[in-house]
Formats: structure tokens, C-alpha cells, sequence
């Protein structure tokens, strides 16, 4: 019946009886995973229905709504991918990066590097302009490079996750179309959290997460892409040198066809429907408004405890804030009894600021000003030990 | 404070208010999803926790420890993809596949043309052989064409889902040992339902999902590779061609470094990690048997209903079975009223089979004898109406 039926016996066991998964409770207040929202969690908590069930089709109607509404886009192809939010920055490269195009990065943090890197995977010839982490670019130095270097595509960071910097966006659209190139915006960190006017703005390709404005779980992830992007997706000669994330296939799935491509991580979506459903019964000028109030708290507090927020004001993302290490201060011994003896996650610096900032998250349904009060206890708490 | 704050109102709008989620009970008898142990459903309704928590972190060794139990490896390199089935075949093509690359692939259904598809994704110089849909070569056939095509990959499938066809394995890895070529195998819907013995069998990659017999929901899916596997990536001169599924990255974090990659997809790897202690306290020996007796009941129980079954006896899968549509029936009605009047999902043909057969999944924790009586009571009535 079976194939290949071996006599021999098992040779690899596993190495210990596990007990039923218990897992500590946290108060996530870094870069992300924030906390979800509980209705959003216990969305997850039924069993799972077929990809192509009338009823899962419904569904993803459903969270196509949702989603233009957050994002403030009317794009027809506007989905989540299933997989974390890395999976949606590749596929908004992959879809559009074809073999030689030049591709220029705006990179002010860490995750400018990685869109830089990822379109190289694709075979863009890619250039990049730099800034300090933690500062932004000016719509005079883009448009600089724009005409030193003549992209097909412009790829920026709306927020930079890895410095709390958030890149104004006005008129960068109508810079790229007067140089007939694509403008890709990495959106992970500002998605629900940060005023966002995805059409107006005319961003052709853009990409978030589930886990930090929008209350979910990680694992499904908001892709949009306009009808310009979509012009060079279906002229490209080539195959997308990615099947998994291929929109021209999940175009397909997602469309009218309903044509079977992959099978979707059902639960996610469940989760990221309620998610969805539950920021636009807030209201998402609400949400905006609500990560402004709380942020603003946070660097009042911040103030009176003597601590210095790494980015100038004008530029600090409300839903996730550095604050820089005092002297002296060892970073991660800090974030170690945070998380050990309050049960609360701050993040870490990464590359560039590793050692030098902490990164607070006040993200989606964590968003409170409770939440502020007691970070604020428990860091002047461990600082002053 | 956020950049590029616009005057401009909402100019979209969800189109309706949403009540909370609610979603129809189905039993799951297709080819996947399947229904998910009760356990692992309530393992995700709980917060998630940080990607780099000690927490999560220990739980990622657990998962890899469960995981080689259950392939019946010893490779490091063992681990769930952060997306579906399809993201780890990619995984699997990407990492090893560099441009160029001879790769033979076994053509006997949907997936072997898949796996076709994304080799030359990924710049293969690709070959294919091809067997009728729902048989499977011989080791004479495969012995022939890796002696024509000397590929540096040989890719089979293990378990056919578009046709219930098992490709049997005894002998293929020591051939591919003979010409110096890496192994593959889409093990999608063999994994914990069928015998394998992946180092006995000399597998250098191969690849599977959470939704069939590991009874979890769908978006975490494992993946395995061995170090002949690991030695070709780590000599290729260019960077893996995925930045989210290179394995030099993901193994720097599955690794002692612990090194931040991507965010991973927490509450699907509480659930897979559910799934898979539900697994080893059952014995995956144990897990394979039942498989067996509950697809040789409902075989039995077909024949009954003087329904035929479409792959031979010997090469049958027991969690999957394909089972000709009779003449002057109109297999997608069937399939709508078995959902509609009865909540049971069975799967149509695809390709080739389409209109042709029907599959029928008994996988993980739906194999029991009691839901091959309510498949065939539905079947019948439905068939009679």
C-alpha cells in the first residue's frame, strides 16, 4: 500500500515527553509582535475550513475591503501573502524587479539595507543614497538622485522599524512619475498606526505586517499594488523568479477566477479579518489619532525620567519610539530584566544603533496610555536598581 | 510629529459593517486542509509572545526535535518554512538550484509540474521524464534517465496529492549517490500518514505542510535538509535567489547565533508545535498504521458503493485516495451538495483528473474509521438523490 516500506526500526526518537505548551504572557511593548487584540486571538480558536470554500471565498472579500480602507487605496490587488511581513517585501520586489532594472534604495536604517539587498537577488542594478540612521531624506535629495541616477524604481522606507524615523512622503509620488518610475514604500511599522494616504500619495507598490498596527499575529502580511506596477508586472518577458509570491498566479486566486494557487493559512486570515474589522469599527482616523496621544505621552515621560528620544520630533513614529541608552547604562541587561522580572518586552538597537538605543513599541491594541504608566514604572524601576 | 499628514478626508471606505467572524463546521475529507487536532486549535488562542524570547526560542528546539522524530532524520537543518506547503518547496528549489543547474524532474501529476515551474525560476536547466497521472516510476526508469540527463538534482514526489499516487523511494537515493546528485522529494502529503525513513532512505532535501498529517492548520511547514544539501549552498558563489527562504540566513537563527531574520509567525508554530506532540505521544509508527487501517475501511467501503478507485492497490496513499467519478455524473455537483447538504468537503480532480475523480483525504486526525461511515452515508445519499 505505502511505498518503500523499511525493516527497520525507528533510529531517531524524540528526546523528551512534552508537557501541553505553556507559554508566559507578556507585555509587548518592542518593535513588534505587539499584543493582539483578544477578540483577534480568540478568532484563531476554530477549526480550519477548505481554500476554496464558498465560505472562505467570502472571507477574503471580506478582508480585500478591510485592507483598501486601511490603506486608504482603491488598487483591485490588494491581499495579504502568506507569510510574514519579509514575505511581503520580497513579493513587492519580485513582482516588479526585472533582471538589470536599476533600482534605487533610500537607506536611513536597517531595512533599507535588506530592500537593497533583496532587489540585488533579483538582479536589479542597484544604487543607493544614505543617511544617518534615525534622520530622513529631503524631497530635494531625492529628486537629486532621482535624476543622477534615472530609476525604474524607487524604493523607500515610510518606517524604519530599526530607528523610529518616519520618511515624509509628499510629493515623492509625483517626483516618480515625472521620472516614469515605480515607488515602492516599506509601510511594516506605519500600517494603522500613522496617517496613510496610499492612492493620494501615489505609491504604486507598498507593504506592511499584521503584527504591529493591525492587533494580529504574525504570519499574514498587506501587499498593494497599483495599475502602473501592474503594467510592468504583466509586461515583464519573464516568469517572476518567485512562483510562491507570483502575483500574476495569486492575481488569479484572489480575482474572479478563484483559480487555485496555494493553500492559504486559513486561521491567519481568520485573525486578520477581526483585526481588520475591529480598527475599522474604531475608525482608522481614530486609530492614527489615538498612536499620536499615546506617543506624545510617552515622550512626556520619558522626558521627566531624563531620557532623550534618538529622532527629532518631526520626524518620530508614533507607534515606535527610540530612546537613547544612557551613559554607563549596559543596553541589554536593561531589556533583560524588563522582560524577567516585568514580563515586558522592549526592543534592542539593531545594526547601527545596537547598544546605543532601546526601541519602544506603542502598537495597535497596545496603543494605551496604561501601558505607558507601567513601562515607565518598570524602566525607572531597573534603571534605578 | 507623522510626516506627510494630509489635509484630504477618507476618500475610501469599508463598505459595510462586519458582525464578528463566524464560520460553518466542516469535516475536512479533501485533499487538505484537514481538520486540525482540538488540541492545536486552542494552542493558538493565546497572545503571542517575541520572536526572540527565551520562551520562543526553546519552543523552536522542541519543534525541531518533534520534527526530526517524525522524518526519521538527524539533519540540523530541520525546521517549519514561515509560510504554507508551497513556501517550502520553494525553500527546497531555492536553496540548492543555482543558474544552470541540470535539474531532472518526475512528471506524474500537478505538483511534479510545479516543481518543474519554479526550477526554471530559479534558472535550472530543466529536464523532465513523465508517467500517466496516478502512477509512478520504476527505479529502472529513474536509473535510466539520471544515467541520460546526469542532472546535478533529481526532484520526485513522494506523495502525489493531484492523483493519490505514493512514488516508491527504495533505492533512489543510493542512485543519486552513484551520479553525484542531490535528492528532493515533495513529501506534502506523506508526512506522519505514510512510512518514511528519511536517512535510511538517503534524502538530501525534501519538504512538506502543516494541514494533513500533522493536524494543524495551514502557514508553518516543515523542511529538512541534509549536509550534501548544506555543502552545495554554502559553496554557491551567489546569493540565494529569496531572501526570505535562504537558508544561510534562516540557520543563523534556528542556529546557536540566534541572529534576528524575520519575525516568525508565533501562534502557527504554538499549533505546530501542538500538532506534533499530539504526534510523538501517539508514536508516528502508530500514526502510519492507523493511516493505513482507516484508508484500507474506506477502500473496502468504496468497492461496496462499486466505486473504483483510480491508482493501483500497491501505489495507493493512505491519506489521500482518488476515486473515479462514475459515468454520467457531473463531479462538481456532487462535490457542492456533499458541502452544502452533508458540511463535507471532498476535493475535485485537478489537471488532467479534472471532472475525472474526486479526492478523498483521510489525514491526521480526521483518519478515523467513524468519518469513513459519514463520508460514505453523505456519498451514497448524494450519488442516489
Amino acid at each position: 500500500m505505502t511505498s518503500a516500506t523499511s525493516p527497520s526500526p525507528l533510529k531517531i526518537h524524540h528526546k523528551s515527553q512534552l508537557s501541553p505548551l505553556d507559554m508566559p504572557e507578556r507585555l509587548l511593548l518592542g518593535p513588534g509582535p505587539s499584543n493582539s487584540n483578544p477578540v483577534v486571538v480568540a478568532a484563531m480558536n476554530r477549526q480550519p475550513i477548505g481554500h476554496l470554500d464558498p465560505a472562505y471565498l467570502a472571507l477574503m472579500d471580506e478582508v480585500q475591503d478591510l485592507l483598501r480602507y486601511v490603506w486608504q487605496t482603491s488598487n483591485e490587488l490588494t491581499l495579504p501573502v502568506s507569510g510574514t511581513g519579509s514575505a511581503a517585501m520580497e513579493a513587492t520586489l519580485a513582482n516588479v524587479v526585472e533582471p538589470g532594472d536599476r533600482v534605487l534604495v533610500g537607506v536611513m536604517g536597517y531595512f533599507g539595507h535588506r530592500l537593497a539587498d533583496m532587489a540585488q537577488r533579483y538582479r536589479a542594478d542597484v544604487k543607493t543614497i544614505q543617511k544617518p540612521w534615525g534622520n530622513v531624506f529631503s524631497l530635494s535629495e531625492l529628486r537629486s538622485a532621482v535624476e543622477e541616477h534615472r530609476p525604474k524604481i524607487l524604493a523607500l522606507v515610510h518606517a524604519e522599524t530599526s530607528t523610529g524615523a518616519c520618511q515624509p512622503l509628499d510629493g515623492v509620488g509625483e517626483l516618480c512619475r515625472e521620472y516614469d518610475c515605480l515607488l515602492i514604500t516599506d509601510m511594516v511599522t506605519s500600517l494603522g498606526g500613522v496617517p496613510i494616504f496610499l492612492d493620494d500619495w501615489k505609491i504604486d507598490l507598498a507593504y506592511s505586517c499584521s503584527q504591529k498596527g493591525l492587533s494580529c499575529p504574525p504570519g499574514s502580511s498587506p501587499f498593494t499594488m497599483g495599475e502602473r506596477a501592474m503594467e510592468k508586472l504583466v509586461r515583464r518577458p519573464e516568469k517572476v523568479a518567485n512562483w510562491y509570491l507570483d502575483m500574476s498566479l495569486l492575481k488569479q486566486y484572489w480575482g474572479s477566477d478563484r483559480k487555485y494557487h496555494h493553500t492559504a493559512p486559513i486561521n491567519m486570515t481568520y485573525a486578520f479579518r477581526e483585526g481588520l474589522r475591529m480598527l475599522a469599527e474604531e475608525g482608522i482616523e481614530q486609530s492614527w489619532a489615538r498612536h499620536k496621544n499615546t506617543a506624545e505621552y510617552l515622550w512626556t515621560e520619558l522626558d521627566k525620567l531624563g531620557m532623550e528620544c534618538h529622532v527629532d520630533q518631526e520626524y518620530r513614529l508614533a507607534p515606535l519610539t527610540t530612546v537613547r541608552v544612557p551613559a554607563g547604562v549596559e543596553a541589554k541587561t536593561v531589556t533583560q530584566a524588563m522582560l524577567k522580572d516585568h514580563n515586558i518586552e522592549i526592543g534592542n538597537g539593531l545594526g547601527e544603533l545596537a547598544g546605543k538605543v532601546w526601541r519602544i513599541g506603542l502598537m495597535g491594541h497596545n496603543s494605551q496610555p496604561e501601558n505607558v504608566d507601567h513601562l515607565v514604572s518598570a524602566l525607572s524601576q531597573v534603571l534605578n536598581k
